[in-house]
């Protein structure tokens, strides 16, 4: 059965590997566009635009940036195109603060690349090797997001209501989403969840992201505010949350959407299993706690005048906009990896691998 | 001194007695319009707009919405003028079924009615005793929110953070506002308070409204979205919470707009005293706890749709969208009356009074 999920491509490179194609999901769900990128310069504006986002989709951009800009350098010795390498790399680490997936795509591109070069490559090796590189980061994402909705999916019943904050879908990752990972692989079998999805502001992903791709995929949607969630969790509409991940530290604590937390908090409340699904590569081990994780804090127009027809706040009105919040590991029930589920006192374990 | 409470009435009667002048809610913050209503039709679409909101507000609107319709009645005999009084009644008690003020003001007119016909009042003297009781009732709002205000200043520092709710401010009361009065009250005496206000999605009250009156007035206010609750508490940002209320039950279980619930929880969950404003007019001693107070659906547009340059979810999908929720008198700190300070349990002493 062809699934949504084969059918749109948030990241992918071009047959001939000239140029990176992203779906612009800054202009879902009123058009589906795709844009064609060529130097890291256009992946970091896409990135800092929000054209492509979701921790894992950012990181396999990012990886395709360097390659394209190494793709498309003028170096005529493998030294300098190591310089021009690490000069693209800075710049690209540079678009966003808070996903740890961008630094770990890029130092991995990093490594690749000096393993190479190391061992005596050409500037046209060390090219097809950065290729195949991002290629193999884009194929693994899609296995591990496979891998965490297999593991996720242990943990829900057919029939059941899920709640999901902001977008951790298959636009987020190379395919399937992490947290509406199980939700797309329980439609294979026949599993008929009941969604709900918060439409998370300021920038309504949930409402134009999560709520289309669903949608797209004939998946039982219900699109709320982010403020009626305590009223559908107290209404017994929900009976697990899951939600993706920007970062996890090493005793559990997570960064995400901002809002994630007040759904943690909820979720005890009520007395419902919360879920963190996060790939390996979200995990920290060198950030200790959750303080520690640099929050991104984003324009107030965000707040009172995007997408709106008029201004929706009074003219110069002070906001407070950070992109993220991080939700204490206390709240988390567990956190859904590829390699299995771990209660956050238990992440350390994963350290050794 | 002078404060912008003095300046903007947001519900009067004209000087001559003949029209109703309202502040048109739903064009703020981006224009100030009053508008001028003379029949209890005219009244109802106002309210049902939300061109008039606030639990406070809707009750002196419709007290002077039956009034209006007496004053303009062809009745020619007093049982006459009864029966045209008692079908506006009941029509204009159709408009919101949440909040309890509206019920309670239109009893409070049938009351002066059926008291001043029994004494044998003309028709004119019956139409005086309308306009008087409607006023009485403006006037009495005034002097409650007021009261409400110095019992809840006393359980604020000064400087301190504050976070409230959709809007319980002045325009939703005859004066002063609930949830807003200690601040304006406390601004009098140099408190310098900082505030926080949730935009309040999906119709954004707090960002249309209580932004605009507290910048109006000068007062320290911050804009967030209503999913940074959680953040501004984990950041030590906030030291109380304010709300107003459509309706409490007996027991102290309160319906407010939605996501109060939600406000409720986090600061239990924060150590942060939640504390509900309530005239004693919104206090429902018929209704025993919250399941029984009825929660008023509305439409899919207002999230998907309405403020909107172009839709922000995908066409035709599903919705739920409740105006209110019920916060459990768990949650609550107390219950400030203009009668003094309540614990939920303690509420039933207003009773007998």
């Amino acid at each position: 059965m062809t699934q949504i999920v084969d059918l749109i491509q948030s990241v992918r490179l071009s047959e001939d590997g000239e140029r990176l194609i992203i779906l612009d999901q800054t202009l879902l769900p009123v058009k589906k566009v795709y844009n064609e990128l060529q130097t890291p310069q256009e992946v970091w504006d896409a990135i800092v635009q929000l054209k492509v986002r979701g921790a894992p989709a950012i990181g396999i951009a990012a990886a395709y940036g360097v390659y394209l800009g190494a793709k498309h350098s003028d170096a005529n010795t493998t030294a300098e195109l190591l310089s021009a390498f690490l000069d693209s790399k800075t710049y690209l680490a540079s678009s966003r603060p808070t996903a740890v997936n961008l630094f770990w795509a890029l130092d991995r591109m990093e490594g690749r690349f000096k393993e190479i070069i190391g061992a005596g490559a050409s500037i046209e090796e060390i090219i097809d090797a950065l290729k195949d590189e991002a290629e193999s980061i884009r194929l693994e994402d899609e296995h591990i997001c496979e891998a965490i909705g297999e593991h996720a999916l242990t943990l829900l019943e057919p029939g059941s209501g899920i709640l999901t904050h902001c977008n951790a879908g298959t636009i987020a990752t190379a395919k399937y989403g992490t947290a509406l990972a199980p939700i797309y692989l329980g439609q294979q079998k026949g599993y008929q969840f009941k969604v709900y999805a918060d439409e998370t502001r300021p920038l309504l992903q949930g409402a134009r992201l999560t709520a289309w791709e669903l949608s797209e995929a004939n998946i039982d949607v219900t699109l709320i505010c982010d403020n009626m969630a305590s009223i559908v969790m107290s209404e017994g509409k929900i009976q697990s949350v899951l939600v993706g991940c920007d970062r996890v530290a090493a005793n559990g604590d997570t960064a995400n959407k901002i809002g994630t937390s007040g759904v943690a908090i909820l979720s005890a409340h009520y007395g419902i299993p919360f879920y963190v699904c996060a790939p390996l590569s979200t995990i920290d081990f060198e950030t200790k706690n959750g303080k520690d994780i640099i929050i991104e804090e984003r324009s107030a127009e965000e707040i009172t005048s995007k997408w709106y027809t008029e201004p929706m706040a009074p003219k110069g009105v002070k906001t407070y906009n950070p992109a993220f919040d991080v939700t204490d590991h206390t709240l988390i029930t567990a956190i859904i990896t590829e390699k299995g589920i771990y209660k956050p006192s238990d992440l350390h374990q994963l350290n050794k691998q």
